[in-house]
Parts: structure tokens; sequence; C-alpha cells
């Protein structure tokens, strides 16, 4: 047995005679109540528009990154940080109903019904009763609805929106309720669920689409050319997403951008008798902050931002349209760090973040599973932008031959996170690579940015909102008080804690997002 | 030579066909010019008070944390966050005048002077032109003055407010201008430089503060019976700051707490005939995210909470009195991040963070040099609340004794550090340890939190501001329209650039905040 008495002496910290954990301890006696703030009406006027513009996986500190790189490395301002400063503004708390760290599931779906839920689920509450949705309201109001994505159209983020399941890996059952409610708009990745041969059930869903007077786009010259007022665009195979924007700017990879696909969906929309409510989402900084791909998360930021820009330019020509600006959680906890003496080396490593023209996954790809140490150090040279020493080429090779992983352990870091783990490492001298880091793989409880700009907006303060909020903004700007019912965290404890409902701790890195 | 030819095929990946990299390449076109947002001011009302009130070293994810600790954990509020909520609040970016990523040196000089200047420098341009600071003009208004800190007094956030000095280390150099202003609160740790045994030129300042009048305090005793109205009190020996709050609160370190110093400073203040300008500063926050330390960072929020109470009473009962809010940098990136499956671990993970009852710093000082394994076991189950596996009690007697470091290689983490990599591995199954990591032990380039109440403060939004803004709204508060000369980045690197001027790449943690 250890002698607590002898360990201060030997420290010299007699001082520290202290205590050990005996249970919780309060504070002491605060002037404040106990209760935690209310949703607050923003005193909203109906809007006949609203656009609901989502940046997946992102905080402070990415939009700090995104911030430097658009006007220290691009010369040009951040569309998204002037548009915080013209409206309403603040930042945001994005626990779900039973866990502080959320999923994209339980956080859309906040958005969409204003009711907490649990991971996992989209607009239904454990005990599987179902939730409105804005789109439903919107529905009832005589408006055309939307939804624009760079992920799979059946991903959880527009998902939330309209499809209510238990499980938002039910996909094949979300492009059913896509196809039931049939908003106006369908645009983004990840055909898979649609179609007859890759469905459990064999359904056509293309067909049906077809059927209901959709115009069905699978290109970038699709979308172009189409001029119907009811669209499906699936730009990507499978379950896949659109590209990273790092690989369609840089490596040609084919698809429509954002911000292409969110000025088609706006076309569209614009032409509806009552107005309409869309969400544009960016979905992929979230599966970037996953991978821990530093450069593929700044580049569908810039993509992010040429996209909010399109929405900007239809608001203030179209004054009657209330955009609400917001993150569902940070992803990855990446950081920009300071570099050298005094930190004084940060500007430069931040400034080669330029050299990397390929994302991670990409760059996997591309090396394959058994590259040799000289097609390791030339891909790296070439696509990163620097050149890896002997050791990092041999720890590569280890990665890229799934004999090894790095990174934290606790955070079952994948191949891609493995890459960054080991090109990360800056040497002594002149910065060759960025000095950006990150503290896991998965999402963060960290506040994220939201905002509001337009129609009625007041310029004020939102503080720290919850994100059950947004819900009650838009249900102003629809004119309903409709309220969802809801459930406290303790109920959904208590059937999560049935038997055979929770299952045992696993991890489905990356696509936990 | 590899073949890139040969890695699309055998990647699959033909549509890869890509570019490396070949220089900056702009963004198609932007509908938005070059320029920066302007400064803004806020048309705020002249205040006979102004209390600028910094939480140093921390950002959005531990805002976050924070909150859910004091709410889901101590069942109370946090206070910052709802004034955040009441007044003008958004976020702040933090680069200084060559550097991505600030040190708290020039991030308090922005503050002080509306100016950015070089890291490590305190309200000096890199020429040598000394800069004016706001509790100059302060002084010039008549009103009293004063400096709050839990850091040692001399150390670099306080100091900005009135020191100009070419390097933040000058502390001997520090305590001379601050006789020399001779403010009327001065409250903080590390009386090292103002004693004649520990200062190079051997001067006794103690004995020339008392000369002018200055009450000097060395203990909570102290503090509580003085009724002087001029304080200098120094609670730490030498170098030290005041103890973590954790320690003070649970290990009984001696020392008055902030919220204690901060009253007192303005029990003392609000006697002064034309107001007063006083800085409180939460310092160790910042040292908790350096060292990695968990709860460490919380209880150090916890503590700043308290403190902003202590003001937000007396702004309330003297209306006529304007607060700021401010972190001046994030450091560590600090992230609670999703644990178990469908992330519905993270609470009861996180809510393990009340097990730890001592900083990393006390629990390195308890086992020494060469604690037994046994010790290492009992030691960590009893103050930090978990049982760490015989692999991580080896590990940390390797950290102990000095032959190796844990964490990301570029970070040049200490032993700290080191003690939160090898025990912050969660196990699986029930999480027995806080799911709260970090990227780094350095400071980020986050944005961070700034908000103002109180006298005239409409309820606006910010949005992103620049940390050189604030100087201007105080400016407007104290009537002047004075204006600091300034110095562009490309001058301050002419500067930098010339020969002995900077030092090869090294770091100074943890001392490097």
């Amino acid at each position: 047995m250890m002698n607590r008495r002898n360990w201060l002496r030997t420290a010299g910290l007699a001082g520290l005679a202290g205590a050990a954990y005996r249970g919780p301890l309060p504070l002491s006696a605060s002037p404040l109540g106990s209760a935690d703030q209310p949703v607050r009406p923003l005193g909203l006027p109906r809007a006949r528009n609203i656009i609901f513009f989502v940046v997946d996986g992102t905080g402070f500190e990415d939009l700090a990154t995104a911030n430097y790189y658009s006007t220290k490395v691009l010369n040009r301002p951040l569309l998204f940080r002037e548009i915080m400063g013209r409206g309403a503004s603040g930042s945001m708390l994005t626990h779900s109903l039973a866990s502080v760290v959320t999923d994209s599931a339980a956080a859309t779906s906040a958005w969409s019904t204003g009711r907490k839920i649990v991971n996992g689920a989209l607009s239904m509450l454990p005990d599987g009763r179902s939730l409105t949705t804005i789109l439903e309201l919107a529905r009832e109001a005589g408006k055309a609805t939307g939804l624009v994505t760079t992920t799979r159209m059946t991903h959880a983020t527009p998902a939330g929106w309209i499809a209510r399941v238990a499980s938002r890996d039910s996909e094949d059952e979300i492009a059913e309720q896509y196809l039931e409610f049939s908003p106006e708009v369908l645009l983004g990745g990840g055909a898979g669920h649609f179609l007859a041969e890759s469905r459990q059930d064999g359904r056509d869903l293309l067909g049906d689409f077809r059927a209901k007077g959709y115009d069905v786009l699978r290109t970038r010259e699709d979308l172009l050319a189409s001029n119907a007022d009811r669209l499906l665009g699936l730009f990507a195979p499978g379950t896949r997403h659109l590209p990273y924007e790092i690989d369609r700017r840089f490596q040609d990879a084919p698809s429509p951008s954002l911000a292409e696909i969110a000025r088609k969906g706006i076309q569209v929309l614009e032409g509806a008798r009552n107005g309409f409510v869309l969400q544009v989402e960016a979905g992929r900084i979230d599966h970037a902050n996953h991978d821990n791909d530093p450069a593929g998360m700044v580049w569908d930021w810039m993509a992010a931002d040429e996209a909010l820009a399109v929405l900007v330019e239809f608001v203030d020509r179209t004054p009657e349209t209330l955009l609400i600006l917001a993150a569902d959680h940070d992803t990855g906890g990446g950081t920009v760090y300071g570099y050298g003496s005094g930190y004084q080396g940060s500007t430069p490593a931040f400034r080669t973040l330029e050299r990397q023209r390929i994302s991670l996954e990409g760059f996997n790809a591309l090396m394959g599973r058994d590259p040799s140490l000289s097609q390791i150090r030339d891909g790296t040279t070439k696509f990163l932008g620097f050149t890896p020493t002997p050791d990092q080429s041999e720890r590569l090779q280890r990665v890229f031959r799934r004999e090894v992983r790095f990174g934290h352990p606790t955070s079952h870091l994948g191949v891609l996170n493995s890459i960054h783990a080991v090109l990360s490492e800056i040497p002594g001298g002149d910065p060759d690579r960025p000095n950006l880091t990150f503290s896991t793989g998965r999402h963060t409880a960290g506040l994220v940015p939201i905002g509001l700009y337009g129609a009625g907006v007041p310029r004020t303060a939102l503080g720290v909102v919850d994100n059950t909020e947004p819900f009650g903004w838009m249900a102003e700007a629809l004119g309903t008080t409709f309220r969802n019912p809801e459930m406290t965290e303790d109920e959904a404890w208590r059937i999560l804690s049935e038997p055979g409902v929770q299952a045992e701790p696993s991890f489905r890195h990356p696509q936990d997002d």
C-alpha cells in the first residue's frame, strides 16, 4: 500500500493533504436558479421562403481555419463570416436526448421537429412516436420543399427533414418515404437505395419517381440541361457521396459542385406559387474531419462558402426569404496549433495546406494495398506537397498494408486517420506541412455556429442557443404554433436500458457520422 | 519512379487522373470584394466603469464542456452562457500581427491598444514603438485602474494592460512598470519579481510599493482583513501562479479564490471618484489546457463562472458599468468526444470527470520521480477515480521516471500531457474515465467567445469580430477617439527576418502561454 504522507514529503507539497473523490459536491451557492434557459422566440415575421444551410461536422476551430485559408491563402473574405455579422447569430448546444455528443440524425431531427431524440433515429421518439417535421408543416402551408446535399441522398442529415425511422441505417425505407412525401427537389449522391438491383426489396424507385413526374438526373450534364420542375438528382453510384471538393477541383472527379446543385434547386423552387422550404447541406466537411483530412476539410468549407454565395444572392434579391446557417456538431476536433519559437512558424506552416491536392481518401485509393517505399515517397511529394522521411514512409507502408494503425487508442482510427497521424509530424526548421491536428476521429460536444439572415431578421445576439430552437424560428416564419410531443432524458434512458434495446459499445467509423 | 497511371488502375480510380500541386490557384470569381471587414463601432454611451473579464486559453469546445459540467454534473446553469445571451455577443479572431496563432502577450495587447503586434511583446510594435494602453487612457480620464488574476502578477495577460516591453519574459521590468503606473489594485500570484532576493537588480519593490501607500497582501487572511484603498496582493511565492481551482477546492491548497480577489478589487475600486477600469483574469484554464488536464480545466472554468457572478452582481447594481467577456485564444484543442455505440456512452463517460480531485500537476508532484507500480495504481484510483491497467501503470512509471513521453510527436508534450495521454484510454464496456482528449499542448487558431453586457450595450450580434475591436468599444465607453499607430504584417516580417531577430524554432512549454 502506498503511503500518501510519504508522497507529500517526497514531493515537497505538504499543502496538498487533500481529498480523494467522495461523490458529488456542490459549488457554493449560486445567485442563479437552476432552470435552463427557455426557448426564446425571435419575433420573426412570416417568410415566403426558408433556406436552411448546413455545414455538417464542423465548429468554431474549423470556421477559423476556413476563414484564415480563405483570407490568407486565397485572398478572399469568407462569406460565412460576413453573414454571421449581418443578422442574428451566436453559438449552439448540440447534445441529443441522452448523449452530450450527438450524431447527425438526432441533430437534424432537433432542427426539423424542435425535439431532442436519441442518436441514430430520425424524427422519431425512442418509444416509436413519429414527430412532425417542418417540411410537413411547410407542405401544409402550400409551400414547395427540397433537399440538396453532397452526401448520398438518403444520409441522415437530409433524411431527418422528411423521414421518420427508428434507425438512420434504414435507407431503403428513407428513399420510400421520400417518394411518398415527394418534395419538389432531391439533389445529392448515392443512387443505390433507389435502384432495383441494390435495394433489398428489388423495387425500382427511380421508375416510381419518374411515374410521379420527376426528371431523374445522374450527371452534371443532366443537371445543367434539365428544365423540369421536379428533380431527383443522384450524382454518385451505390452508397457513395459526391466527391470531396478537393478531388472534384484538382483531380477532375466528375460531379456537379454544391453551388451548382444549390443553384438548380433554387431555380426550381423559386417558381413555386407559395414559396418554399429548402435544406442545403455541405455534408462532407464532416467526413473529412472523421478522416482527419486537413485540406479535405478546408476545401469542402470553400465549396460550402461558394454555395452560400448562391443562397445569399437569392436572399438579397428575394427579401421575403429567411436564411439559417448552422452546423450540427463538430467532428474531429481539428485545430491549427502554434508552431515554432513564439509560434512564429504558425503562418508559414499553415500556408502549406495549399500543397495538398487530393483527399486522403483519394490518396489512399491511389496508393492501393501494397505500395513500394518509393511510390509512397513520390506520391506524398507530388500530391501532398512534402517529402516524408524514410521512417515515415515505412510506417505508412505498414498502414497501407493494414498492419498497424496510429492515433489516439480510444478513437478506433482508420487507415486515413493513420496516414494523417504519421504525416502530421513537422520536422524542425522550416515547416513543410500543415500545423493542423485532430483530437479524435469522432464527433465532439463543442458549441457550433448558428446564424439567421434575411426576411425580418433583427441584428441580435442569439447567445448560446439550444439546437431545438431553430424549429421555433422556422415555425414563426411559417406562422404556425405547432409543437411536437417531447420526452425527458430520464424517460429515454428507461427505454434505452430495456434488454435488447442498447447494443454493446461498438463503432461505425467513418460512417458514424 | 512511380507510375501514376498504374496507381490509378490498381486503385480502380481512373477518374482521379488529377493534378499535383502547382502553386496557388484561385477559386472561381467571388461576388464579394477582397476588403476585410472594418472595425465596427457599437455606438456605446460613456460608461463610468469598465470591467474586462478574461478566460485565458479556452474556446467554444471548452465552453460547451464547462456548460455541460455545470448543468449536467453540478446542476446549475453556467452564468457565462447566460450573459452571452443578454447583451452583445459573438466570436473573435485571435491571430497576431505575423502569426495565425497568437500568444497571450499579443492577444492582451490587441485588446489594450487596438493594434496587432508580434507574439512575445507587450503593447510594443516590432520596431520598438510603445503603444498607449486603455488603462493609460482611463487614467487620463481620471479613473482608477486595477488588475486581478490567478496567474502570477507579472504574467503576460495582466501585464499587457500596463507594461510596454519587447519581451514578456522581462518580468522584473514589468513589475517596475507596475510601480511606475501604480494602478489602485494589483491582485495575483508570483511575488518573485517584486522581492529583492529574487530580482536581478536586488531592488525591494515591495518596499517601494509600501512607500507609495500600498497595503501589501500575501495571504487570503490578509486579503479579507484589508481595508486599504491601494492593494498589492501576491498570493503565491516566487514565480508561482495561484493554485489550480481543483487543488484549492479539494486539496486545501491555501489561496483566495478568483471570486474573492475579484470581489476585493471591486470593493476598492467602486469608491473611486470617477469610476474605474479593471481587468479580471481566469488565467489558469490556459495552463490546465497546456497540461492536457481535463478536470483541471473544468474546475478553473467553474471558478471563473463564480467570479463572473461577482462581476455581474456589481454590474446589475451599478448600471453605468460596461462588462466585456473574452477569451484570448484557445489552448489544447480539448474536446469531449463521442463514446460507445451510437455515442450513447458519451454522457456516462463525461460524468466521470467529477471523480478527478487533484490537478495533474498536483498528481505528478504527489507521485514524485520514482513511484512504485502499486503507488501509481492506488494513487490513480484514489485521486483520479479509476484503476489503470497494469500496462498503463507501467507506462506511467516510465513517464514519472522521465524515460518516455506520449502524445502527438510535434507537440513536444511534457510529463503531464503524457499522463493524460496514457490515462485517457477508455476500456470497452462501462466507461470509467472521461471522454475528453486534446489535439495539442499548445495554443490554437480557433475562434473564441466575446460578449458585452451592461451600460448601454445593445443586444446585438457581433458576428465574427477581430481581437482589436474591443479597444474601440472601450474607447467609445471612455469617450476618446484616440488611436495607436499600426504596422502591417509585411513590415513586421521584414523586421522579424533581420539577422539575429528571430530565434530558431524552439518551445517553452508549458510556459509558452
